[in-house]
């Protein structure tokens, strides 16, 4: 069985918000990339984003430094 | 159920402290991103920050640096 | 017995599909370098990348900043 | 109840000593940041460093590469 | 009793058959520096790679990018 | 109870070896320092090396990229 997500967790509950509601967010990396797109789903390792071309980007939760919605 | 946070960690007491006092403080990020803003929450994976426009942002934890209330 | 890939896991499903149908990625590392190849396996700490000559390369999940198959 | 600190380990310590006696220290930071000042404690995920004017800064220790008393 | 090497996994067990040929790798770091050698002996935590003069150089696992088999 | 380090470990036991034989190392650090010096100690967390005027810099393992004996 899968480990499943902390769905208790703030952070974990305001991205499924994110997901649910089809916002854009800002994603920076610790590369210091920052990706524009939708949150399509989230797992505990990973989060999908997909961007303007419905291009789906799989980024690893340890690269991420922090999630901003977009206005 | 959700992992919860260590309150009796003097780390997480100041924060709480922080958010308490609605404190603006200094984030400091792996990137050399530095934030400020006001904690509003943190929970075990993230804080989230406000700033002057009170828009969120969402920092994971293993991307700070140090954190600095202002003066 | 060595530790199971989590495969109930979206991430990791999306990544075994990719290595089922052969697909291109792209694999976005923390020195900022851009890996492009067929993923040929991958385990709890790594994946395996074949590029355009066949060569492999084992790259540490670690290490990993985001994935994107090529279109 | 929170985790407690390994006091038995050599370096946490000695970084016990080093508040006790009030020392000041170097500490270098993964961002390439030298901070100076006072450790005044310190628990399983941060030290409290106090600068010359007496301000605190929570350094997170996954951030820290080294620590240096000052001569 | 020391933790032991996944022996079953994919990553472990290519790297053995590497140290058991005597094969020369390339070892990318997350300092991007970019190490050539033949591996000696994996733990858990480490490499050791051998240079050309034979000299030893220990590599914590956790600041290894990907390792490539030379041609 | 502290936890111990895992002496069953070649890496752990080269390093106790230096440790005893008093050799100078060099010791690459994620922020791309060169330390060199002594390692008088080790623990789960840190190494501790003495520099040229014998002053110690404790060192913590997770940022440590490798350890070279000197010549």
């Amino acid at each position: 069985m899968a480990p499943e997500l902390e769905t208790g967790l703030p952070s974990i509950r305001q991205i499924q918000t994110l997901i649910r509601e089809n916002r854009e967010v800002e994603l920076k990396l610790i590369t210091n990339d920052l990706l524009t797109g939708k949150v399509r789903w989230q797992d505990p390792d990973c989060l999908c984003l997909y961007d303007h071309y419905d291009q789906p980007t799989i980024v690893w939760r340890q690269a991420i430094v922090y999630m901003k919605p977009k206005l």
